[in-house]
């Protein structure tokens, strides 16, 4: 009944084979909600600026089961780091390579032919089943899902389960489930210093000078300890920059920029409040911009995760670690509308790099897993 | 029986008239050659690339006294900065505006009337003058100063004195001599790292956090503590930069320019070691280039200075201090040769910015001075 397991790498083939950087969707969102018509699923674009989402729904009451993902990928870097051309898909040993093979091409090819599987044995199911896809996730993921998660808000539309097609698993597919995602809040520091000669430092006041102290600081601090569900809060400095383009001159500014990963041990107040303490001490003379990406969120135990992990030690023969480690991923804008999220996919060690690759057996595991998620949670007739 | 002391006022207005960005010489030492032919100075041309140079001698045996200056000037900088014109030589309240006023043409025509004087009262004077002056010092001053030394060492000539007419001076006009610079040396320092996403830390390793706490214990050594003549060795940071453009990555790398202005209580040998075994005890993964621009030098007291000295304080009523201090000049290439080497000139406050200005009256005074001093030293009959 099911259709071939290789319908899910035929698939995966022909999205990466789609060069669609980051917000170009270039042609993957109409292609599946033609595919998926015939699965019955109705699809409705949100387009806003030049992103393009979909949102693609079969059935029309509760529960409200979602598979959310991405179209866009991040930009290939230079043509000679790949082994073959990174819109190229192709196998080997395995593997298929292509940019988004991992992140998130994959998963969303899992997800459309899990769904197809699961509407063919089950075309009475529980509830509804939707996709959310954009193709503003690997961008600035303004005109993506937070978008249209405000318009199906409006519409009086919430999803009870949200499955993100994030690559979660660390060394084998599925050993690892996102439970939550840690906030995320970035800072840029400008340290103000007077500019002069070197040979005369006693006129000048030297910003690198100032804040070299202050950034050892920084980096050195604990901001927390994490606790049973969240990693410790991490602090990193992106950027730094200062100089006049002469080297005899002391540059009159340095700026930085920072970003932290915070756990729910702490809140994007008190962390904005410690840094500002920390260079009021030194003494600096700054400006600081802040810019709050995300707040952290967490999907407790419950029905969502009992299936999953279930579904997944009995496919895989192991139960998978909850975590909330990682960046942030679109699950930040699902997750306030009270939605239950996990984020489920496949291996994240080549994403956002050269000959980033995602294993072929493991799609079909992963098609498999969501296929049974399905069941665990809609199977049953609708009432 | 002197010239009337307009004269040094009309030759720098001649020469700032001249806009002799560097390294265009503008006919500045052609104008010189023909005017100097009259006091029996024999001209010779060292054209370096696009740089000219220009060596000017009366007499033929030793000792030889030389004036070493420059004849081109830093670019004037944006228009609406200045006043009136940079290349319009103008008077305002005993002042003479232009740019290269106090840096170097003032000390050029006051070094040109002060040998027509000299030479017009003692036409049999002792030993030989000189006049070395070079279209590449605000340059890189590769072809300049550098390469005529090295051309005359081959010949066998060697300056017993050499004045460089560098604006030395601090609140009043001679107030200052400089018998000695401290040493220039550069570095930049590349902190490799490894690139990676900031929410995977561990999969990172971050060259700004690295190198921050070895930058705050750079920052905070204490090279020396200078001696008599020199100020402490200084340290300052010129340049930072690590970010690759996106505020979720930590930098691969990180580069650092630094530059040490050094006294003669260390050497650059001591300096690079010292450097390198502290980037070592912070474990960085680094690279080092260093480039020295110039070895510290100091002219002792002994007759040239002692000569200064007497001659300053009979014309301004103080003498003058000695100092190391400031930037790094020509004198760095003249004193290898064994020569003593001393810089005085005007006051240094307006060089290098809008409205560059020089006091009429201290032209005139240091016409005078350096006059004095060819007096002091050459004045005895030839031998």
């Amino acid at each position: 009944m099911s259709e071939p397991r290789s319908a899910t790498l035929e698939l995966a083939r022909e999205l990466i084979s789609r060069a669609s950087v980051t917000p170009d969707d270039a042609g993957c969102q109409p292609m599946l909600t033609e595919r998926l018509a015939e699965a019955g699923f109705i699809g409705e674009d949100y387009p806003f600026g030049e992103v393009r989402n979909l949102w693609l729904r079969r059935g029309e009451g509760g529960p409200l089961f979602v598979f959310a993902g991405h179209t866009d990928v991040v930009p290939p870097g230079p043509e000679n780091g790949w082994t073959t051309p990174a819109f190229e898909p192709t196998e080997r040993d395995g593997m298929l390579y292509g940019r988004g093979a991992a992140d998130m091409k994959g998963s969303v090819a899992a997800f459309v032919t899990a769904a197809e599987r699961f509407v063919a044995r089950y075309p009475e199911h529980q509830g509804s089943i939707a996709l959310l896809l954009t193709s503003d996730e690997e961008g600035p993921a303004r005109n993506g899902t937070r978008r249209v998660v405000d318009a199906l808000s409006e519409q009086g539309i919430r999803p009870d389960w949200c499955l993100v097609g994030e690559p979660s698993s660390s060394e084998r597919v599925a050993d690892t489930i996102k439970n939550g995602r840690r906030g995320s809040l970035s800072g840029r520091l400008v340290v103000q210093g007077t500019q002069g000669h070197v040979a005369y430092p006693q006129f000048a006041d030297n910003p690198v000078h100032r804040a070299a102290p202050a950034l050892a600081d920084l980096i050195n601090t604990e901001w927390d300890t994490g606790n049973d569900h969240f990693p410790p809060t991490g602090f990193q400095i992106t950027r730094v920059e200062a100089g006049e383009g002469a080297n005899n001159v002391v540059p009159g500014s340095m700026e930085v920029d920072f970003n932290f990963r915070f756990s729910t041990e702490v809140t994007e107040a008190r962390l904005r409040e410690r840094v500002t303490t920390l260079l009021d001490r030194h003494r600096l003379d700054y400006k600081l911009e802040w810019q709050l990406s995300g707040e952290p969120f967490l999907t407790d135990r419950g029905d969502f995760i009992d299936a999953a992990v279930r579904v997944i030690e009995q496919t895989t023969g192991q139960p998978p670690a909850l975590s909330t480690g990682g960046g942030t991923s679109d699950g930040r804008f699902i997750a306030p509308t009270g939605a239950q999220v996990m984020e489920l996919g496949p291996l994240n060690a080549t994403i956002h790099k050269a000959d980033e690759c995602v294993s072929v057996a493991d799609l079909e595991t992963l098609s498999g897993i969501y296929e049974g998620i399905l069941e665990e949670l809609l199977a049953g007739q609708m009432t």
